[in-house]
This record gives C-alpha cells, sequence and structure tokens, in this order.
C-alpha cells in the first residue's frame, strides 16, 4: 500500500465560496470570513475527483484521513502535517445504547480528540501559504491540536481559553510548545481578542469557521463514514454541537459524495446535541429561526459545547432542518449518567460531550423521534480520558488481607 | 471489507507448550503457569494458517487486530470481545527524535494503552472458556482494559493496584465497572494476593503471563508492525519493559512470520528499556544471567515498568541476546526530559513509559549502538494524556487587555 502522506496526489479544489452568497473567492491564498462576515465553503471540481479516484482505488489505499487527498484542499504532500490521522472505529454499545446504537471514537484521534481533523487540514493549510504565526480562542481541545500540529512544523501560537477550560487541555496545549492564556470570559469572549490582534496584523486568526479549511478535515468524518457504512449512510446521527464545524462537515461531505455518485440521495436525521446550560442552536430551531442569538451565562460540564453564539449558526439550523432531524438539549446530570452507563456497561469511557449525544439518543427514542432499531451514529469526540473521573480505590493491608472472600 | 470480527474464521491453534521444558498442554482449555512454574507458549499449525491465509488475502480485510484471526487462539466469533482494536500508526519524530526515529503510537488503542491488545484476547479467551470472575494486579494500564473487556461481556473483576498507581487508572478501573483496591506494596505483592485468591478458586489469575492468552495479543504488535513495513522489519525496536509480554510476544510473531514465508530471517535487534531505579532485567543482561533476580526497593515515575520480578525473565533475556539488542537502564529526569522534547517539537505527548524509549534511543546512538539513519521503531505504549503535566496558563483579563503586543 501507498504512504498517503508522501504520495503526491492532486487536489480538484477550484475556489472558495460565500455560504451566505455564494460569491466566490480564489483558491491557494489565504482567507478569513467572507465580505459580508460569513463563513467561506471550498469548493471542488467534483467531475475531475470523480474520473482520477474510484471507490476501488480508494479501497486500496491505507485508511487514514489523507486518503481524501483529491477531496482536500492541499496542494502538495510535503506540506502535510500529519501526527497519524487514523479511520476512527465504530464501536457498538448494545447495553447503555441499544440495538442500534453505535458510537464512533474520535478520541483515537491525534490529541485525543476530532478537533485533530480540522486542525491538521487547517495547519497544513497554514503551511502552504506561509503563515509564521496563529492565533485562536478554544475550550480545549481545539487548542491541544492546533499547538501540536503548529509545533511540528515550526508555526508559532497563541491560545486563549476561557477561565473554565479542563485544566488537562490547558496544560497539553503548554506542553506542545504554544504560548496559552486563561481568559475570565466565554469562548467568544477570547475569539474577540483574538479577532482584534488579527486586525492588528500580529496573528492570522484560527477561530472557529472564520479559516476555511477546518471545515474540510472535519469533512472527513462523513466521508469517511460513509466508507465504513460499505456507502450506504446510517439512519441518524446524533452530533455534540458547539461551533457545528463537524456538523456542518459533514453535511457538505454527503453532498459532494452524492455528486461523485459514491452515494445516493438518503440522507441521515442530524440531530444537533446541545447542553440545556447553553442551547442557543436548540433555541433557535425550536423558534423557527434561521440564526441563534448568543446564550448567555452559559454553563454546562460539556465544556467543547459551551458556545455561546456560532458563526456558522444557520448552515447548522440548515443541515438538521433539510435532514429531517432536529436539534436538543440534555441537563448536566443526564450527561454524566450517560457517561457512567456506558463505561461501566459497555466498557466504553465516553467524554462528556459523547455522554451528551448518548443521553439525546434515549430522549429522542423516549420522544418517539428514532427507533431502537435504527442505525444510529453517536459521535463521541474525545477521549474519555481527558475528564476528572470520580474517586475510587479502597485502601487493602498487604499484611493485614486475611479473608479474601470479602474482595 | 469483511468485518474481521463478525465474519467465522478458523484458529489454527494446536497445543500450548511450556516456555521452559516444552512440555505440551491442551488447548481450548483453562491453564495457568506451566507444572514447572513458567509461561506456556501456544502453538500453530502454520502450514495450515500459510495455505488458508496469503498475504494478499489479508491486505484486504479492515487492517484492525481481529484481521490475525487465524494465528489468533480465539475459535468463535462471537466470544470476541471488541472496541475497537484499530492499527496503531507510526509517527516520524524528526525534531525530537532524528531522521530514523519512528514512533508507534500505542496510545490509540481502547482504554488508551497497548495493553488492550493482551487484555481483549485474554478476556475473549476467557469468555470462551467460561470464566465467570478475574483477578489482576497491575500497574494501572492493565487493569483499565480488562475492567473494561470484562465489563462488555459480563465477567466479574477485582483489581489490586500498588500505592504509587497513576490515580487516573484507578479511577478509570473504577468507572469501568470492577472492584479497585490500592495496597501498601509493589505489583509483585499484589500478584501474591490474586495468587493466594486463585489458589482458593475465588477467581482466575489473570497476572501477566500467568494465563497464556495475554501474550497472543501483545503478540500481534509484532505482526502488524510487519505489515505495516512492507514485511521488512525495522532495524531496532525499542521497548518499555516491565513483565516484558510485548516483547516476547514480538518476538514469537517474527518467529511465526518467517515459518509461514512472509518474512526472511532478519530481526530487528530488542532494546528492553527499563528505568535506573527498577532495572532487574538490565542488571541481568550485564550479568550474563538467564534469570533476573527481584529488585528491591523500585522507584521510577514511569509507573508501567515498575516491576520488580518479572515470570518471563528468561524469555525476555533470550530474545534480547538472540537479536544482538541489549537492556538498557535511563533515568527518571531523562525520561521527562525525552517526553518534553517530544512533545515541545514534534507535537507528540508520549507517556513516561515511551518517554523512557526515547531517552534510551539517545542514548544508544551516543554509545554508537544506533545509527540515527537506521530505521528504528520506539514503542510509546499508552497515551501520554493519562499522565500529569506541568501547571500552565498565565491569566489575562478580558476588560483589561490592552497592548496585545505583550502576548
Amino acid at each position: 500500500m501507498q504512504d498517503n502522506i508522501r504520495v503526491e496526489r492532486p487536489s480538484f479544489v477550484t475556489h472558495l465560496e460565500c455560504s451566505m452568497t455564494g460569491e466566490t473567492y480564489a483558491a491557494d491564498q489565504l482567507h478569513q470570513l467572507s465580505r459580508v462576515g460569513r463563513p467561506l465553503l471550498v469548493r471542488y471540481d467534483l467531475a475531475g475527483a470523480g474520473a482520477a479516484l474510484t471507490r476501488d482505488a480508494l479501497a486500496a489505499r491505507p485508511t487514514d484521513l489523507w486518503r481524501w487527498r483529491e477531496l482536500l484542499p492541499v496542494r502538495r504532500a510535503g506540506n502535510i502535517v500529519s501526527l497519524g490521522e487514523i479511520e476512527t472505529p465504530l464501536i457498538a454499545i448494545p447495553k447503555s445504547g441499544g440495538p442500534g446504537a453505535i458510537v464512533k471514537d474520535e478520541g483515537r484521534l491525534p490529541t485525543g480528540s476530532f478537533k485533530a481533523r480540522g486542525l491538521v487540514m487547517a495547519v497544513s493549510m497554514a503551511r502552504e501559504l506561509g503563515v509564521t504565526r496563529i492565533a485562536m480562542p478554544t475550550n480545549g481541545n481545539a487548542g491541544a491540536a492546533l499547538a501540536a500540529y503548529a509545533a511540528r512544523c515550526g508555526i508559532e501560537t497563541v491560545i486563549l481559553c476561557p477561565e473554565e477550560t479542563p485544566e488537562v487541555n490547558v496544560r497539553e496545549i503548554a506542553a506542545q510548545g504554544a504560548r496559552v492564556y486563561r481568559v475570565n470570559g466565554q469562548i467568544d469572549e477570547c475569539g474577540a481578542i483574538v479577532g482584534r490582534g488579527a486586525a492588528e496584523g500580529r496573528w492570522f486568526d484560527f477561530s472557529t469557521l472564520k479559516e476555511p479549511y477546518r471545515i474540510e478535515g472535519k469533512k472527513t468524518m462523513g466521508l469517511e463514514l460513509a466508507a465504513q457504512c460499505g456507502w450506504e449512510l446510517p439512519d441518524a446521527i446524533f452530533y455534540p454541537t458547539g461551533g457545528g464545524t463537524g456538523l456542518i462537515g459533514m453535511w457538505k461531505a454527503f453532498d459532494e459524495l452524492e455528486r461523485l455518485g459514491w452515494i445516493g440521495s438518503k440522507r441521515p436525521r442530524m440531530y444537533a446535541v446541545q447542553a440545556s446550560g447553553c442551547a442557543p442552536i436548540v433555541r433557535a430551531y425550536e423558534a423557527g429561526e434561521e440564526h441563534a442569538e448568543r446564550w448567555e451565562n452559559a454553563a454546562t460540564v460539556a465544556a467543547g459545547i459551551r458556545v455561546p453564539r456560532a458563526v456558522g449558526d444557520f448552515l447548522i439550523l440548515r443541515a438538521v432542518r433539510e435532514s429531517g432531524g432536529r436539534a436538543l438539549a440534555v441537563g448536566d446530570p443526564a450527561i454524566l449518567q450517560a457517561v457512567d452507563a456506558c463505561a461501566r456497561k459497555d466498557g466504553l469511557l465516553l467524554c462528556p460531550e459523547g455522554g451528551a449525544t448518548l443521553a439525546a439518543y434515549h430522549q429522542a427514542m423516549r420522544d418517539g423521534l428514532v427507533d431502537p432499531e435504527e442505525r444510529t451514529v453517536l459521535f463521541n469526540c474525545a477521549t474519555g480520558l481527558k475528564y476528572p473521573l470520580p474517586e475510587a480505590g479502597a485502601w487493602l493491608d498487604k499484611d493485614a488481607v486475611g479473608d479474601l472472600g470479602a474482595l
């Protein structure tokens, strides 16, 4: 098998376009938001890509993220900054989920989270386009992924974390060579500082959807899922939704795969899962709005989805509605119960955001939205090992263990 | 592609034999150590396996651990207890290692460590052979893997940890449904309690090498590495050595692959890496002994290799010597420096035991044992996220950020 990150293969990228107005922008250039302040989407010559790459040729490649090169923006193999972006496994959770429940375990990616998908693409493009200094606001995992990939290729990084960012994230960001700060505010307030610095020319702004290539990395979740499911998409997807890049990316992936003729028109119902303590997308979904207002006093144990305002709100809502899915909120107690049940019964330790999808899945089954037999994929976006677990372990004196029957 | 864990495929296991005397034991039965108190090795009809499975047929299967079914002891697919045992990636570390250094990142396996390989096999066999209660001593990661797989298939577990076991391990073991205790002693003292309970019929003893199937799981490290390297083994392997199951398993894998005709007679030089504070194998290697005496007052930051006495000592020493390798000890400061350098320069956060292999690699280059251009594989046995990282993250007041130039 050929090594996907060393072989030169053509990218079929043609241009970028504004997700709101459709206005076009040139490929192979640095971009932030469009002129109207909305995310840019990368477009490809899919006819050309389909002629260059067949599903059989794809099946002969190693299964990592870089097998999709024709559908990704990086032009030269030498710019790929890889830490081993493996295909993440699908794991049944029959006891804590049910007969149809499958977890896609994104915690197996570099730095232990799905943020690696977006950041490996964005950093590789930054390298290709000559960026030397990057700043980003993060609830934790995105910052860890950015720090690792940037360190690897010598790009300097400044990372701003809200005060409630998990401790492990702040520390791993620093260990991986970034300058990291804790800010007394939420992620959008950290983002405002990053934006100010970018305007002053101090760094390139890597905020969610403010540069166009992270979404292309996250898109590979959808491409990979389609290939793993034998080009027959699942019935439903539960996705923990903060900035929503992954949900938007998967929706884009399915569209590109249909244009390639590799899948049909069937789509999974997309369920955007938020925490009750920070649910701007759910509120907008229920009110029938196209955009979501900022959620004040956001608070949840699931830090990754504590995002009061998402710049891609309308894209999330559009995908959820077009798919026949829904936006759902679950409370912290249900999230923690789901994490506990999945570990104890099925041996799989989810992150809190992954626990949120399992809690929302049960809620959706109770409400008749999902049938237990339907093939349903829950995204576990990070390894559960990053998060505090309850104290455990009674003491035993080796010299005084008499009756082993007590053990 | 067919799913490796659902398709029925024949196992070519024929019998087991004592690693010391060669005395044979029946397959498909529960076993502990041999009559002379040494590990049992599983033997296969390799001619039959080679006729049933070609390298091309293997290449068409998904790349997870279960693709090697013909060379593994589990008979029925229904007994496989899987949590997604993916092929672990090979990652270059040019800045902190050098041009020839490649890390095999075992931290991507279920429960975040290579212990998953051994335990998924041992638990699947325990299920196949009707075991309902298991006990094990562990420095942490093995216990976490056992707890997860046993929880998944409903086997009860009792796990004993030395007092210096990393906190995260004790907690994840409990979260994954096991009964876990902390003992005021080393792992062999925990093992003595487990052994006493097994003798009383309270549980089945899962101590390293005391049941014969963990080594078959660890063997897949060698099988996988050979396939990933295009059936041309690397020049050298640095392996963090506590109980040594993986080193013994890889050596066994290479032997089986040569008998299959899939590799030639070339072997990597095997470097068994220990910590200066617990180096019984290094001491025995240097003294020319066949067995290693217990190391008193063992102490090192790398808990996974804090194993004062290994029941497979002679097998480790035999493989190291036959390969032309060596046993090497490195101090805790060098271990921590290696972890720091690899994260900061190459963006890869190693566990302390993985850091020990990088430190030993540099020591071996300084001593002229390894050439920097030689293809050398360092085993990172667990995700670095399980271990405490230094404090980081200066505070920044969002309302008082004036001069961004300071960032």
